[in-house]
């Protein structure tokens, strides 16, 4: 075995997120982890040939991931992605002027409810910005055709009547990203569609994403993926994946473990048996909180973009 | 405050499970917390105005849980399922004739693709079952109505059609036991349900299924559910509770961390902020993998409910 | 490979847990490693050349696993002990009077402070119980010997001059059960020894423990272990087997994960590459509560034994 | 309740860190945290008034953290260190001219004790590393006293003999910054000096640290400490805090979950009840990797210091 001696990470005064990313790799575990990961995320950005993912699973815009995530697509870091429903409510609840507030995590939950303020952990949303929310979006689906529509269309067409240039789903309308979000109808953007259906014809085809999504892994050369906290999203991309040769890159951060089976804490490793991940790709599983883990990252992943 | 006094946990050779429950809650962390769970659990069951959900998330055929499952459906033990597509891929994959198989986490994954083995952690599914289950499934949905189904409804028709005792799908079925499941688009089922519809018209309307769940919330003079993991089935059940005063029973059994805000792992004691959950519910977590509480806690619930 | 088709758990009331624990052997994940467990258990304790150590770390007896441990002793299911201070601490403030009660993680903390009552999780301690465990201490160290003595030399004596047939240190006094506690300093019971041996001389020779442990080592035939939530004493006996040939059983149960490289979450398997398991070892990772799998383990232990 | 409305976190082009810790404030959850626990850092160290402790536990070499605690000592970011014998052996591993490894956690055991190599999850340790440590700590230890020593005065000794500037126990020797490591006995440091003591006289009296180390506490104005990893460093600090009026800062890095009670995942917020932490003190948990937080942390406190 050809294995290399370790370096210890040495950090100075003010130093770039770079050379902080650098010295890491010298270290051990995970530190070393996320310095590799933001160094494959790089080259499989740099693959022309490579069809990259994102799946974005876990409260993201609550964590504060906004703007990284609109960055990576800004940036044309991604080319495809698939998310849950609750991601899209929370980037579309600032859209329509409602709020994400500091809060903690040891607050009294019974004394939240009567200050109308709904916790996520450590975040809190006041209920008024459910209510700005629910008025936006009642409003957008009016402009949305009323015909037969797969979640991609759906997410399309509000991309396009909204206009909040800071907004995920607008970002990926005016840089035409496909996004899919299977399960849409397990969201306050699902909930409100159906409210909205209850007057007016609405009619999302889960079914009609596959047929979108296939085609585009059809037309893939190669796939990639960057799993942002698993769920469907991951295990949407990850099945599509077997339609393909299966993935060629696979960058998976999550907080959930592997031991009891579920598709969240699955090593990418298991994915090599169903074919979902080549044998021969490269991978890297990091354990971490996604809102510490992403925006060093995707800040390495500029500066090395910016470099090319 | 009035506090109690701890007892040691005892334990006899050759003694019941329900009297190691016993002694289980007269210790401290996880061990009390399943014993009072099991009893929760009963009061939820024997509470006749209360309509108990069942969420069902993470692997848990393929960790063994199907005929606890369908037990639970057969002792009316729960009123309405949601549940995401796996689980019911897993279950139709058995009535198929296809099996999960005892494996290791520490196999090699392109070893076992060579052999055609999928690997779930340590259980193992042969690419053979998966044709067995496209099969029968391509047989089953041509007996099925064409019409704009919820997922409800396709399930419904789909426990209909297939002649399994020990399905899951198939008790609820026979109990007339609603199952749901709003992200069956992403799962071998969804997957098979999307190729079908290539050929025959089949809509799934994901939205169908508030209407549907938002109606059985309604009928419902109390709420409580039992939570299985997390996911899609964990936000829809509790969605869903806002409609009513939220849940006056909840009880759940996960794996995964609240730190990071994701809904899997967020407690239950966060849902009395949204009104997801009632101020004054009776209530409890368990921090566990399903596939040890489980058994354990529905053994003595099933005790408590013969001695009734 | 020679692969075997999985059964699905079955579930009746009134069952045993004998009866459980076969049957949760037909599932997965962790339901079929505890049961598992329980069987390698059994059998290290019936293999006669096998000397049996016990490790002991995390809050055992506030998580009301004391008889259950003494009952190991009882019962010649383990040969030697090695232990954080803490839970001989527990162990002794129980048989000085004192007593742990439930209580829950949601307390407020301040108040906790203002009522004297100390929390360890949902357990609490009043400090009432601190105060009867000093003066006992005090007490029985004034009849232990002044040289230099051993940690296990230091608990057999603690185990003479007490006389509470329900403590662990006793227990193993009277059984001739060795324990061993490394880091006994960093403990209530450390704390006590240093304030006697202020007025009184007491050396606590922690060297002193390898030539007593590694005695017992070369006297073993063959080694095994039962770890119960990893630390010093995990790290302890798996440091003492590589002057044997390594552990030829090892069963662990943990909550912690390994990705950290901590001892405590580190994989059974990372010890073959030390020498500290024997390459054919029989070994199972446990991923659970100490509290939830040891009850359910041990009382199927008891049952086996009895069999007999 | 006044709250702060969240913004989300921005991320530019070769950033600083300074910049990226700035911009992840505005986030949530781990991400806001990791920020937070900079700052607390960097106000507790410019207290003059405050003693702060290091608590060390967890494999932080292996893991490429040498370099950082180092930094820390120099830079007079600690006043005292408490850390178990492992980190302790590995610094001086490296100190002996023995190296550590990247390799991979997926390697195989057994074909890595036949090449002799010793694994820590991802981390390689040649077995030729050990026997030069074993050769110099014995040729070390014969420059040292042989009378009756704390492990605080051991380690003084140790650090006085030895030559190596990019040590922690040299530089802590330099720098006159008590190190005490209450579970010694329990590594390869403490095996190593009781090799020794079979023909040297040589006396590691546990309870002295007490003494010293209270001496230390009485001295303090104010507490205040960073706990890497929980384990006997942290119980032994919290321990002694309660002689003081408890910490009046404190700063938790772990990965281990509080719901059984052990230590190193129990919630600072715990020690209040006990007077560990001073009811008005400032604290953070940060849920992580150590190596993933300590470096993006303390490279914040390093450039925060340089603008003083």
């Amino acid at each position: 075995m050809n294995i290399k001696k370790m370096k210890q990470v040495d950090i100075k005064p003010n130093m770039t997120v770079i050379e902080l990313l650098s010295s890491m790799k010298d270290g051990g575990f995970t530190c070393r982890k996320v310095a590799k990961a933001t160094e494959l995320m790089t080259e499989m950005i740099r693959d022309n040939e490579c069809t990259t993912f994102l799946g974005l699973a876990g409260a993201l815009i609550p964590g504060g991931m906004r703007n990284i995530i609109r960055t990576m697509i800004e940036k044309d870091m991604v080319k495809c992605i698939v998310t849950t429903g609750a991601n899209l409510s929370h980037d579309l609840l600032e859209t329509s002027g409602g709020s994400h507030y500091h809060g903690s995590e040891m607050l009294d939950d019974v004394k939240l409810k009567n200050m109308e303020l709904s916790r996520i952990f450590s975040t809190l949303i006041p209920y008024d910005s459910f209510i700005k929310f629910e008025k936006t979006i009642q409003k957008v689906l009016q402009s949305v055709p009323t015909n037969r529509m797969s979640t991609r269309q759906l997410l399309y067409e509000i991309g396009r009547h909204i206009d909040d240039p800071k907004s995920i789903v607008r970002t990926a309308f005016l840089k035409n990203i496909p996004i899919f979000s299977p399960s849409i109808a397990d969201s306050m953007l699902g909930v409100q569609s159906w409210l909205f259906s209850q007057t007016t014809p609405l009619f999302i085809d889960v079914l009609k994403d596959h047929s979108e999504f296939t085609e585009i892994i059809y037309e893939s050369k190669r796939m990639g993926a960057l799993f942002l906290g698993g769920g469907v999203p991951k295990h949407f991309i990850m099945n599509g994946s077997q339609l393909h040769d299966g993935l060629s890159y696979a960058i998976q951060i999550t907080m959930d473990r592997p031991e009891h089976g579920g598709v969240s804490g699955a090593s990418v490793k298991e994915a090599l048996s169903w074919g979902k991940v080549t044998s021969d790709a490269k991978w890297i599983d990091v354990m971490g909180d996604v809102t510490l883990v992403l925006p060093l990252m995707i800040s390495g992943v500029l500066s090395h973009l910016e470099k090319q």
